[in-house]
């Protein structure tokens, strides 16, 4: 049966790039990088239970795998090229693994991106999926070029996936509020936890002019650290420049600003730029479709504060998702 | 926690490798393909108790999920030059994972293969490797070329790692022949299970010459039924020829020729050559190290046959390594 399972996703990802030399189907596939490139390679795996609720629609576990290495390739400003997919399965039922692939070709398909290799195993519901994005030589993002006196930006609007996820634990939630005041807020949040959307053209554009860029994962307090660690400075963010959505807004008045200081799976770009830089840039991300805000600046020293309106430390919401909390 | 672990990994991984220009801890790593070359990249998953037996050494699994995959690329004629690895764990045990990256660097060292990027999840035990590696233009191994008329090898000895597992297995072998009257015989097939030897060496030395070559993961018949399915063209086997160690002759002397048939994970190369190069071929491959053994013929067909001493089809054990039977 892996066989079949191999054959299906073979011909689904035919492709008609001319430098995918051989794809799914041999020892390993062939691929003919251009000159003037340096490849960006990331490796994510999602399981069921830890990336994605159980009872996800297969569709939106074939998205959300791709996407989530999509935005590694985002926050390098690379340009997707190839992708290698491991798929470990319960079972081997010909329906899901079509849903699934739907959701992964659905994404794949704009970027022209070549599903080119992997395998399938019989286990717990599991994608890992392996990206290839191309970048011109020495332009690639990357955290660690963040200097003091930068501004600091995030593209979108935060805690939106985290309220997503707390929307689906009805446990944790006023349901009569949540599923019936409001169904349309609802629909959104859950959008943006189960199909986020990689950054692809903001990283691209921001080549040359961010000094420092990452994707918020783990939450905006914890990847913005993790963007001054490797850049040797400390950040201020003004908690009343957050961006949050009116679904959010609408459905979590209360905890609004600490999910979108602390919650993860957003996928945004937080990026840092010369602050003369900002309105021009703010504009320009604007007018291709991606919001962008000004949230703070970069400092000397080594810590993130996050400042109210009176301009005094907040103390900060859990810091971040940890898969090993 | 995650991050500790990644910290670890990434300390571990530290490469002097002048062609990787960002390695573990960005968000994705940043390589630089020489000019003149094509990539070859796999990715394989090992699952603890599907693809490896539980209670194996962490320094075992680390060693055979890179294993696993540089067989890959030893079967496209590929050097390896880089990987990334996805490690799914139970628990965030410092001491296992040490062991495990011990493993893993043991056989990585010797190709100065570098570890570039990855995740760690909690979940069960599992390790998904990608590797990537490089072959001179035009010169990469495939499984479609064999032609009637070809000859049929295969490098080392076939079935020990079948039989090492058998030896794992208490319940389905005579415990006391095996745990007693042969250690030695018994510690070398566990071996070629746990520590599978790519053969990058003779892959590279087929470049050119190999009409066609596969690994053997699932067992002989199987891949060379995989080869011959690419190519179009049949192949018939002469069972007496199979090349088979000692140590299975001892242990298992019944059901040795069925191990050698259709035993799995034994990772020696499958190929296919112009018979008049048989000799010189199998003689380069001996100062190399690498024993080869001309086991075959390409015919015109679409079967693998296996024949006995008399020349008669054998009926064949079953057929091959399936993840989801």
């Amino acid at each position: 049966m892996e066989f079949d399972l191999i054959e299906r996703i073979r011909q689904r990802a035919a492709s008609r790039r001319e430098d995918v030399l051989l794809g799914i189907g041999d020892d390993a596939a062939l691929l003919q990088p251009p000159p003037g490139h340096v490849l960006a390679v990331a490796l994510d795996t999602l399981l069921e239970g830890v990336h994605f609720p159980v009872a996800t629609a297969p569709a939106d576990i074939g998205y959300k795998a791709l996407a989530v290495n999509l935005s590694d390739l985002a926050a390098m400003g690379a340009t997707p090229a190839w992708a290698l997919m491991s798929l470990s399965l319960p079972h081997s039922e010909q329906r899901f693994v079509d849903r699934l692939l739907d959701g992964f070709m659905e994404l794949a398909a704009p970027y022209r991106l070549a599903l080119v290799g992997g395998d399938t195993v019989r286990g717990p519901l599991a994608v890992s999926v392996t990206v290839h994005g191309l970048v011109p030589d020495g332009q690639a993002l990357r955290r660690s070029g963040a200097r003091p006196g930068d501004a600091v930006f995030v593209t979108g609007t935060l805690g939106d996936a985290a309220a997503g996820l707390a929307c689906l634990d009805h446990a944790r939630v006023d349901a009569d509020r949540l599923l019936g005041a409001a169904p349309e807020s609802r629909r959104k949040l859950v959008a943006r936890l189960n199909r986020p959307e990689p950054r692809i053209a903001a990283g691209q554009m921001l080549r040359g002019i961010a000094t420092a860029c990452i994707d918020v994962s783990d939450g905006l307090v914890a990847d913005l650290g993790h963007l001054c660690a490797a850049s040797g400075v400390g950040a201020h963010v003004d908690a009343d420049a957050l961006p949050l959505s009116s679904s959010l807004l609408t459905l979590f008045a209360g905890q609004a600003r600490d999910l979108g200081l602390a919650g993860g799976d957003d996928y945004e770009l937080c990026f840092t730029a010369p602050a003369e830089r900002a309105g021009a840039l703010v504009a320009d991300l604007a007018r291709m479709g991606c919001g962008a805000t000004r949230i703070g600046r970069i400092v000397e020293g080594d810590a993130v504060i996050v400042k109210d309106a009176a301009g005094k430390a907040m103390k900060l919401p859990s810091s971040g998702w940890d898969h090993f909390r």
